[in-house]
């Protein structure tokens, strides 16, 4: 693991490029770290100059007679590597580059950042940068940054870190954040990431006792399974992150590649990852407050029950559609409940879910009322979650339920949140009494409703890898006669390709294999067949003409034979056709597809959708990095459109959901011991059945990449 | 149309009510008229005193002297009817009721509001409420309400109006409004709209010269071809509506119900009139305050190109992320304006869209460079709408872009918007010189990229109403022999169904009817064929085995009937059998359903769907209010996910998605000319061919509310 200690904590801190101009980077950085307290050694340095703001200046890195841990450097990119040899003759640890002009910027910045890590890594210096903000240790004033880094408001020191590719983007979530009175620990913008990444950092933050959850936001990682391993450790050791990818759809990728020309991977894989990880998804900068509000007091929702209570009625409406949206459940409350609620609502309210205590019911006067409804509500075994409604509630009013609330709140361990619309002047004493209670106050029902969903959503994870952590360790299959052979082509036939998956455990067709002389001899007896050209040289048999489906009779095998042969000598006349599969046409079941596609950035991933015109039409498919076990390749099927006809919707036949979910657990772990030699591979159709799953054809594609 | 003048521009309001406990809702609607110096005449209303609050009290509304144009009823609800009677007498224009505990209450409750409705109607008052918090006329200080509607804040005049069905929910939108600079012309709060219900309050206030803009919260309207009709008058004034729809989901329905009792039409009819009408839908507080802002300098884009500027790369990817998902394009810019942009922007920067002006660009020293970037982007013609991105940029740089800005935005009718999100203490100066400007600033780029979205949509959305208007006009089918006959049954059988159907002009397959002594001698010409069995006791043939597809030659018809016979006799005793239909079996094209629904609070609406098996799974329908012409037709078959299967997608054939959307046409205009008789319609399947559509099935339920 990377050990960042000197980094976050530099006893000294040499800052190159600074200069008169105050608005320099270099000169930013180092008034902030005077400005701000910083209680190292603070070593500007430049050769012009004998002071600077008070400190002694040096004519280069090596005069400092000092220990330095951080060379912060803002000179132009041509400037930088005569800097950075200084620093490895100093024995500097960490080099901060500002500046920009490398990869960014074309060929001749590609060949200039190479240099530098070549320089770098050679002599043991590890670099920040380049093309970035900096960074910040909030509790320690290390300004290693410029910009709104250093601007103010300052952030107040708190249990939040952030890591983020983008300095501007992501200093605005952390703006937002300060705003509602988030504290931070440490602020890194990684810029180009030539050498330290996002991944090493949040996983250096893991193990940082004074980081309690950690907001990122990155456009793209290079080492997909780093983040997935970072993310479970993080679900481990109990601190959220809260992630925005950034470059989500086509627009957002071509973006992307113009910014940090940083690898954007495929983001159903990310969105795989979080599932696989519970790192929580952010999409909004609200989001990112209401998450790190909603997660704060530890408490998690047991189940998608939720009670809603509250003197406005429209806002119980909103809480529930948008809660619906993110699969909470608006739950019938016990006969019991609702028994102790009538003793203290007034009678023109609700005592159903959700509750409606009628208006003005917040008040000094019904301290004790409120707090009886509030425990009968928390009592009752169906709700595991509670939204109250403060809604446009005055000052007295809601500072007679903070008060509540906050008691009541210290004695359950179900997660409670405020939704209040009324303005700071009136809201201010209730909102001191919430915070200081841990009960988040967020501003619509909505964003609570949401709020709660990504708590259940964290909890699920959190179960699903304490209970089936041994699902991540895949079995071996072992080797089979000529599989190392077959793993050295190229691509493998469908009867290759089946031969191995059969192998693995994979039901297939029972094929009939004629060579082209047998063809004469052919004896089939169970019709309609499917007849398919078997050639090397052919991996798309349908594009030569190559399949014949619905053969129905001998005459008309030999027919297909036939055609078969005449189109592919026409189309494909170099192939060398080695004879014909008759496979038996599976006639019931629902036909999917499943595969594997061996990801640069996240390696393999499973995929499975239905099949037919709809999945391409539709994109119905769900993926999961491999490997995986049963729990996880039945969260997969779960999410699929068409799950209500696998689950025998309309009257149709129940089918086999185990069974698919044990190929596709078969399939993943395959594709992860072979992960070196499988590029990707398809089974279309794969059909499922009342009793078990058959593929019909299948294709394995091997990388060039040999072990 | 309705006339709320007086109600909104009282020349004297009495309140009855009153009391020493200041906290009861009269009090507090007197004591906010007196504190915000409403200038009409105030008479509080008490036999128990003589003076309140200053000001002479007196003992019935019949004892005021002077003329009163709305009376404020806060007593208890058993009270209102002697007040509301006594109103009657003194020639009450209008009378809003505060109290709760009619309808909502349950059946005691509707008895009572039901008395209280029949004797305003009787003596000519109107009545707003009961059970709602009142409304207010900020411009003329008309404070009839009573709790957060009378608490600090007080909201600062502007041109907004906002009409809800919550008090308290609605409450909330206007203080997020309020709270981002937004003034009001009208807040009010509708109650259980027991007389003056929201449409007529939204329509009124189109008329209103000072209202520009109107913000509404529903949970339910009665009548939903009123709400159409005003939408369409809002689109025709230039006032945009924004339209939040409470309970769209079961759960946010379930808790409609126990709310207001207010009935809840469906979502999805909701959703087809926004399209049909440009009503903006808002889903969040933000979505208010961000359209409020955005369509207040009246600019809307002319196509979905858009440009994105400014210093953080992440904040244009987050831009471009959000502005996919909405349909937005950040196109690609001219040659000759990455030319003009060239000699501003630095080397490091990029001048393609999304445009780098690189780090500390905005500044007092930039501004005539920023000034030409502008104009080059503006005058490029794929530009039709701008983001620019200051992101954290401090205070001197944002108030240097924000004068630039200011006087760009001047000179385009091109909308421009900023994202910011430096705190107050910095953005301030940038901010009044943009708000100055009428250019909205949102504080993250995805909010920027849906309310451009938004600006997009309404502007499509004006375009068609404008150059499509003449389709809301139906022409008439005229009648037909037997057709009024025909619309006296409960329902249609396939062969009545189809008759009418092919009347107006939708093709159907050639069927040939068999009496039952007919089978015998029956002479089909081609197969396969479909048979079907004709019974006017029989609405759903295949329920009772009444149907056989497929069958391929004159044998398998005899054994057909013959089996269909047996099933029907066996499944539906005492049907009488008319006799077989035999119909051609449609070997291609693809399978859908078209329909009517004649719904309650929209009337007639039509449906769309794919056939089959997804259709019921993935729900892939759209819909739209009938009557209408064929653009709107073929945007409701372009909303359909299988819409890539009709263009022929994967090398199928093109289907004729003209005729599919003629037919459409058709079957909307006959369903609205006879909209008193019908109550559904089902054409199911409807094959739409390479050429043509035609159904297969057919089937009319008509209503018993004949004419």
């Amino acid at each position: 693991m990377n050990d960042f200690t000197k980094l976050f904590n530099p006893t000294g801190i040499a800052v190159v490029g600074v200069s008169e101009d105050l608005s320099r980077p270099s000169s930013q950085s180092v008034c902030a770290l005077i400005r701000n307290g910083y209680s190292g050694g603070i070593y500007p340095v430049n050769p012009k100059y004998e002071v600077f703001e008070g400190l002694q200046c040096f004519p280069s890195v090596v005069a400092v007679p000092n220990k330095i841990d951080l060379v912060v450097i803002g000179v132009p990119a041509k400037g930088v590597l005569p800097i950075l040899e200084e620093c490895v003759t100093k024995g500097v640890p960490f080099v901060l580059i500002l500046s920009g002009g490398f990869r960014e910027t074309g060929d001749d910045g590609i060949e200039l950042e190479r240099k530098i890590l070549r320089t770098a890594k050679a002599g043991g210096v590890r670099i920040l940068g380049p093309n970035c903000l900096g960074f910040v240790n909030v509790h320690s004033n290390v300004f290693a940054a410029f910009g709104s880094m250093t601007r103010p408001p300052q952030l107040k020191p708190g249990s939040v870190s952030l890591v983020t590719q983008s300095g501007g983007f992501g200093y605005s979530i952390a703006l937002s954040c300060a705003e509602q009175g988030i504290g931070f620990r440490h602020v890194i913008a990684t810029g180009n990431e030539s050498d330290i990444n996002s991944v090493q950092l949040i996983e250096a933050l893991l193990s940082d006792d004074l980081t309690k959850s950690i907001v990122v936001y990155v456009e793209g990682v290079e080492d997909g399974r780093a983040l997935l391993e970072v993310g479970r450790k993080a679900m481990k050791v109990g601190k959220p992150i809260f992630l925005w990818k950034g470059g989500v759809t086509e627009q957002g990728a071509k973006a992307a590649a113009s910014h940090t020309a940083s690898m954007t991977g495929r983001y159903d894989f990310y969105q795989a990852l979080f599932k696989q990880t519970g790192i929580v998804e952010i999409q909004e900068l609200s989001d990112a407050v209401d998450f790190l509000q909603a997660f704060a007091p530890g408490k998690l929702p047991q189940s998608n029950g939720v009670a809603v209570m509250g003197v406005s009625g429209g806002s119980a409406i909103v809480f529930a559609d948008a809660g619906e949206r993110v699969g909470l459940n608006v739950v019938e409350l016990q006969k019991t409940t609702q028994d102790r609620l009538s003793s203290v609502v007034p009678n023109m309210g609700a005592v159903h879910n959700p509750i409606d205590l009628t208006a003005g019911y917040f008040s000094q006067a019904n301290q004790v009322k409120l707090s009886k409804a509030l425990e009968a509500v928390l009592e009752d075994p169906a709700a595991d979650s509670l939204c109250v409604n403060l809604a446009t509630t005055g000052k007295s009013g809601s500072l007679a339920a903070a008060q509540v609330l906050a008691q009541v709140s210290a004695t359950t361990t179900k997660p409670i949140m405020v939704f209040s619309s009324a303005p700071k002047e009136e809201f201010g004493p209730a909102q001191l009494v919430l915070t200081q209670a841990g009960i988040p106050v967020l501003s619509s029902p909505s964003r609570v409703a949401r709020a709660i969903g990504a708590l259940l959503r964290y909890r699920q994870c959190q179960d699903h890898l304490q209970h089936h952590e041994d699902e991540v360790f895949p079995k071996s299959f072992g080797r089979h006669d000529g599989l190392e052979d077959d793993l050295q082509q190229e691509w493998l036939s469908e009867v290759g390709s089946k031969k191995i998956l059969k192998h693995i455990g994979i039901a297939f067709t029972d094929d009939v294999v004629l060579s082209m002389n047998e063809l004469e001899s052919l004896a089939v007896t169970s019709y309609p067949v499917v007849v398919k050209v078997i050639s090397k040289d052919i991996p798309h048999k349908t594009e030569v003409g190559g399949v014949k489906i619905g053969v129905a009779n001998p005459q008309e095998l030999r027919q297909a034979i036939r055609d078969i042969s005449l189109s592919v000598k026409q189309l494909a006349p170099k192939a060398h056709l080695e004879g014909m599969l008759i496979s038996p046409m599976v006639m019931d079941g629902f036909e999917m597809i499943a595969g594997v596609i061996n990801d640069q950035v996240f390696g393999p991933v499973l995929v499975i959708g239905a099949g037919g015109i709809y999945t391409e039409v539709l994109s119905d498919v769900s993926c999961r990095l491999a490997p995986f076990g049963v729990e996880t390749a039945m969260q997969m099927i779960k999410e699929l459109k068409c799950l209500p006809i696998l689950q025998g919707a309309r009257g149709r036949p129940k089918l086999d959901l185990f069974a698919l979910a044990n190929a596709l657990v078969l399939l993943s772990q395959f594709a992860w011991e072979y992960k070196r030699q499988i590029m990707e591979i398809d089974i279309n159709p794969l059909f499922v059945l009342p009793k078990g799953v058959v593929g019909a054809d299948a294709l394995i594609a091997l990388s060039n990449q040999h072990s």
